[in-house]
């Protein structure tokens, strides 16, 4: 999407070597707009872990294309030294972010192309195909997703006339994937629809993702938002102020239970309660076909607690921290919650609109 | 309570001049710890405004003691011209803080006083009779909340046979009264009798009372805390980490519908799905006799929206604000949210524990 009026994808690769890759570091955002290149293993694990970039779509890209650069930077080893470095990698790449699925998705991806042939060069080129394919998917999921998911927010204009408020949490945008977003993709397309809406903008808190990444997208494009506390949401239910519900995932399992930031349980049973529709946006590469109970079966990340007693942000010209608590005080700092698919109207996939069950979902395994 | 292992109360009057009223500077903690001197009105009205105190108990206590103060500072002028200082120090007062029942409260309390008496020396004699008994009903009334609330602790212990997990949002401690607070009295009982509790303290976006009042209080008595981000009681309730809710009110209807501050409904309903006791404790001086229908009848305050697009914290030995979103984001702040009796276990009383409806409420009366 659009910065300053210049289309930007999240990750590209460079000109002059496509094994080097770009990303912008959100963590500057919106107050500066810096790229970063990823030059060898510890510069993605780095950026992966410390979320430079963020978002399961997006760090399942990075992943693959962590890969395809550990892959071209071990051209000069034996075989079997490339293989160790690429199981060693595929380990490291794995623990850095426990929630998100995308990652796992994309690493068997990058491990079956290169399982389907034989010589060290042909694997170094499947990975930097495969990387490429993953990235292009994404886009065009996403758009899909988008596609889809307009049909539910042109329904609402068409019976209330008036703009559509819908309310998002944390960055489910094109921050978080490649382009357009998941939740933000059906924003986008209702927006070059001229279809009036209205964007609710949870700030989320620890990390600010809605008041930092999203609100700057949505400024970018053009698009009305107000930025409010993750408590405010209930409320603007209540009053009527909230038209539609749509959030992001990290993992959502084959039955229809949703991990996504933390936060996002509260304002689905607040949807629930004000008869609200709650929808989930996701490329289907962010299900888990393997387990069925989302409270039970997915791994939440914990994060450090700092991110809970201090809060970063622009002060004279710079990016710094304040700390918001007692010196030395407690805090636990879980960064993803699950919602249960009672509370889910429907997932909008890159595939079409599914109802939040077994049956549903399975139908878009084929 | 205790600062520094001293007794305080947060407010109180001068020793030289009881007209003049000491307070802790509340903005600054838990940071700094400063008393405030209020001499005239308008310290009387920036501190309420500008919330150097908050608290709807605290906030009534305030403007009783402002009236009192207000009436000591006219004892100069003609009966007349004093009645009318009166008359526009109460408007001034009820204009501060719209949706605190105890400060529309206390100053009728006031004007029942100097009602009763005809001579000015009288009139100021009653008000600041009043206020001193306003603040020290206030204390007892707290005291008594603890004593009813800390059974319902108790109860969770001798079935539980181990630590008790209390979640609580924003600050109702004794910083939002004059001692022991009204969420918090159960807690500080409970700590006195030995029961083992700890404490999940909501951080309070976009003020962070929870964060940096009710950590500092409980810290100060020695009760084990952990603050977390406003987005993380749902999953600890889903994890089974949290036995039960305790919040304060601004305003109860006389019905059970309870005004506090926002987020404090979304913590209601994922309790209500989860099983989980949802109390509300406060002194029946935040009963509004007078209306039926929370949601449509308790005027929500909107605060400015800076405290949403700024966060403040201590920095390099000073207070001061980071931006947290683009510059120039719209944001929305309103100040509390209504939570519906039908999510509400129990209001715990100075007059003992009662259900949340209009049948039990009335009784409360007499």
């Amino acid at each position: 999407m659009k910065v300053n009026n210049i289309h930007y994808r999240s990750i590209w690769e460079s000109k002059d070597n496509p094994f080097i890759i770009k990303i912008i570091d959100q963590r500057q955002l919106p107050h500066f707009f810096e790229i970063e290149e990823l030059k060898c293993l510890s510069d993605f694990l780095v950026a992966i872990k410390d979320m430079h970039l963020r978002g399961a779509p997006l760090i399942g890209v990075a992943c693959a294309y962590a890969i395809a650069n550990t892959a071209f930077l071990s051209r000069n080893l034996t075989l079997k030294e490339f293989e160790a470095t690429i199981e060693s990698t595929v380990k490291k790449l794995s623990e850095t972010r426990p929630t998100a699925i995308n990652l796992i998705w994309a690493i068997e991806k990058q491990l079956q192309a290169m399982r389907k042939v034989s010589s060290m060069e042909e694997k170094i080129e499947a990975t930097m195909i495969t990387a490429r394919k993953i990235a292009d998917e994404s886009v065009s999921d996403c758009k899909n997703i988008g596609e889809h998911g307009v049909k539910l927010i042109e329904d609402i204009y068409n019976k209330k006339k008036s703009t559509v408020n819908i309310l998002t949490h944390c960055n489910a945008g094109w921050l978080a994937t490649v382009d357009y977003g998941t939740a933000t993709a059906p924003i986008y397309i209702a927006n070059e629809k001229n279809i009036p809406i209205h964007i609710w903008v949870d700030e989320t808190r620890p990390r600010n993702q809605g008041a930092k990444l999203t609100s700057w997208e949505l400024g970018n494009e053009g698009i009305p938002y107000t930025i409010i506390a993750d408590n405010t949401g209930g409320l603007l239910m209540q009053k009527g102020m909230v038209d539609m519900v749509i959030v992001g995932s990290d993992r959502t399992t084959c039955t229809g239970d949703v991990a996504n930031k933390i936060g996002t349980y509260l304002k689905a049973l607040s949807a629930k309660a004000n008869n609200i529709p709650f929808y989930v946006a996701l490329p289907t590469s962010s299900i888990d076909w393997t387990i069925e109970d989302g409270i039970n079966q997915i791994p939440i990340e914990v994060r450090n607690c700092e991110e809970v007693l201090y809060a970063d942000g622009l002060i004279e010209g710079e990016i710094k921290k304040v700390l918001i608590a007692p010196y030395n005080s407690k805090a636990l700092n879980y960064a993803f919650d699950i919602t249960p698919k009672e509370l889910i109207m429907a997932l909008i996939t890159e595939k079409g609109i599914c109802e939040a069950n077994k049956e549903s979902i399975m139908k878009l395994r084929d």
